[in-house]
């Protein structure tokens, strides 16, 4: 007989197989963003992984064109895999914003491609979890993205994050104070390198790229000595944006957004003025926001958005202004390993029963489906294998507890309960229901 | 000005977007299936949407092959999208399988892709949700791949459905015995159509594709005239297939599969033989499975799957056998729509605050988060716009109840509770933790 031929099984460079240890950590964190948006009336959307190549190019900028996994389809149409949420959301929104009306509060978490270099760590295939409210201006609305981002990371698990908050029209004021208006792109390019390089080389770079005077530069990197408490800062914003209505509008809308945060009860440390944070040059318009983790500020923010204008304006003439952000998935898992804040389990049932006498089966199966019953995940061995090879594989998986029983126990009407995180073991009585199983288990699942 | 270049926002014919009333009940939907899943021990994995083109072709017929979504990437390697979970399941399994250990139970609940033929009402973007368990013979995986079925349903609701079981060993055996096994592939074709053409033209179709007699054609045929209670099928099937060992060990193994299931519990009503059940006719090898809904039982299976021999021999020589299922998740919702088992509701969340006094955002945001910390979703309006609009909002939305609070309640110190579906109204004090509130959005809440 001829050996069949064997395809070798790999995946692509940039793309990732999820086995059972990765995934379960990922579900739990999808699990608590939608359980947290759902708590503020999110409600969730999906669109296709496929779209008309014309409604995704060019939207995201020249690099993300060059990204953009395109091809012709049986039809010949030209279509891409969408490299984000947010143009989706735009075109879905155009067409469907009359039928579901405003405001529209959507979550979607979903998989996006991009053809990265992944000689810079990156991947070619990751999800995007993003939420938004479209069709108000309202500063509620402002207000809610950060509670929201607030209780998402208490949910997670963090007792010690910062929300940096900022917004766009105080530096949009300050430029027109001094006469700057006109090169904002080049100053904020520069600006945005302040954490990375210091005031004086931002201030070279200001003067080279936006033809500023060293004054103006001095003046633009006052931002960068403002300190204090939020109140403080709002005290020094005032006189840097004195004259220009957008300047004092976007000073105001500051102060209402961090007044409606403490209202919900959120602590002050909890939520930050940075007059540094512009995220983009182009999309977002007020208020911005940055996340980062107190433990791991240098991994950059883990949650970003902000306000903007018009959503849609490339696939409607309806003005859909709005405010949003996106939890970055994988930097936070990535965190969350760092920080020793995910189990490492390759199971998600905690009941494991062992098939050791190969004629109980059905003993094995009412036990399993008594405790299942209870709300109890529980997974029953296959294979009558030996006893050991059983509880190696029990203890390889992850379960906490295995329940026991041979011809001895049978016989004995008892089972044995092991926890398998400490080794000690109990014999407790086998009822037809499993209550006094059901009862200890419960015990040891609600220890730490 | 001249007025953007605006782009007509659509999605490609065989793809869907869902607003929320559409993806409300599917994540619900992927939810249950998901937590009965895990109540087994079965492990979320996730692989990549994109594979190598030589992982995917050639391995889901001449037909499938013609639908794959295929393309060269920024490397300039064949790229397909995955058009079913078992072939990267095949694949994971080859590469991961010494590292994972056996057995390996795992669920994938992911998005595929088939350039199918829109006319038949086929979507070309769709998802799929199957959970298998690779490395046993076992017939307790068998049992339990059964048991998962079962529940799954009960958990989604159905209280009269039917898992109809059959083993293809059985009908190899039949065939054997009427030396027709050369022939099974035609038999099997003709046997499939039973239900839709009846006896007497598959009679005939036997005799002119498979090239069989009158008399072999009826003595198939006799598996149609088997009926009864399981036991009855049983006792029935022992004649047909005496002398042939697969056969007698195909019947012996439903009778084992059987017992199994009613010892965990399982009501012999909600699991049937069916002998003329083949699925397929290369892939299963053992026990087969199809689920039907007793209300509509003419749109077919709703979940189906059965037992293989060896999943991945295309990529590695471990020989994988395996069980498992899929369930078929847009035909179910269709379903459920049809017998009235969704809600209309386009938020997840059941409180709505509408935003009517413009001063008081502060009280408003208060009582929103002290609503939420209790554990219930709450959507505050963000714009103080006329009450009626905002209520008509929370209506077309389908919320459950208002609490409407103004500046007379403000200084009454209470707030109106508004239950939307009955109209009925009560005032409740108003107190900083929204104790009596929570109380009695509760018990709204927990009526039907």
């Amino acid at each position: 007989m001829t050996q069949p031929k064997r395809i070798t099984p790999r995946t692509l460079k940039g793309f990732r197989d999820y086995p059972p240890e990765a995934m379960i950590p990922r579900e739990r964190l999808i699990d608590t963003a939608r359980r947290v948006y759902r708590s503020y009336g999110f409600s969730p959307i999906d669109t296709p992984a496929l779209e008309y190549l014309e409604i995704l190019a060019g939207k995201g900028g020249e690099e993300t064109d060059k990204q953009l996994y395109k091809f012709q389809d049986h039809g010949n149409r030209w279509v891409g895999l969408r490299f984000d949420l947010t143009v989706p959301f735009a075109r879905f929104a155009a067409q469907h914003i009359n039928q579901l009306g405003t405001p529209l509060k959507r979550y979607h978490i979903a998989t996006v491609w991009r053809g990265e270099n992944t000689q810079r760590g990156r991947y070619r295939e990751f999800m995007q979890c993003d939420f938004d409210t479209i069709g108000t201006r309202s500063v509620a609305a402002d207000i809610e993205t950060a509670l929201v981002i607030h209780d998402l990371f208490r949910a997670i698990g963090f007792d010690r994050f910062t929300i940096r908050v900022n917004n766009r029209m105080v530096l949009t004021g300050l430029l027109e104070r001094l006469e700057l208006a006109d090169r904002a792109a080049a100053i904020l390019r520069a600006l945005d390198k302040l954490a990375k390089i210091g005031p004086d080389r931002v201030a070279e770079e200001m003067q080279a790229t936006a033809n500023c005077t060293s004054d103006q530069a001095q003046a633009v990197l006052e931002l960068a000595h403002i300190s204090g408490t939020n109140d403080d800062v709002l005290r020094q914003l005032d006189p840097l944006v004195a004259g220009s209505e957008t300047g004092t509008a976007g000073v105001a809308r500051l102060a209402e957004l961090l007044q409606g945060i403490k209202a919900a009860g959120v602590g002050e440390e909890r939520v930050r003025i940075d007059v540094a944070i512009a995220r983009g040059l182009d999309y977002y318009t007020g208020t911005v926001f940055e996340t980062y983790l107190d433990a791991l500020p240098d991994i950059g923010s883990v949650c970003s958005g902000g306000r903007y204008d018009n959503l849609a304006e490339l696939y409607t003439n309806q003005e859909l202004p709005g405010i949003g952000a996106s939890l970055g998935l994988d930097r936070l898992l990535a965190a969350m390993e760092e920080l020793g804040m995910i189990e490492k389990v390759a199971t998600p049932a905690p009941v494991f029963i062992p098939y050791f006498d190969k004629d109980r089966l059905d003993d094995y199966l009412k036990l399993a489906a008594a405790v299942r019953a209870a709300g109890i995940g529980v997974e029953l061995f296959p294979d009558p294998k030996r006893l050991g090879q059983q509880l190696k594989y029990a203890d390889r998986r992850g379960f906490r507890i295995a329940l026991i029983a041979g011809e001895n126990e049978f016989n004995a009407g008892t089972c044995q309960l092991k926890d398998l995180s400490t080794g000690t073991k109990q014999d407790i009585p086998l009822e037809p229901d499993a209550a006094s199983i059901i009862a200890v288990v419960k015990g040891v699942l609600r220890e730490p």
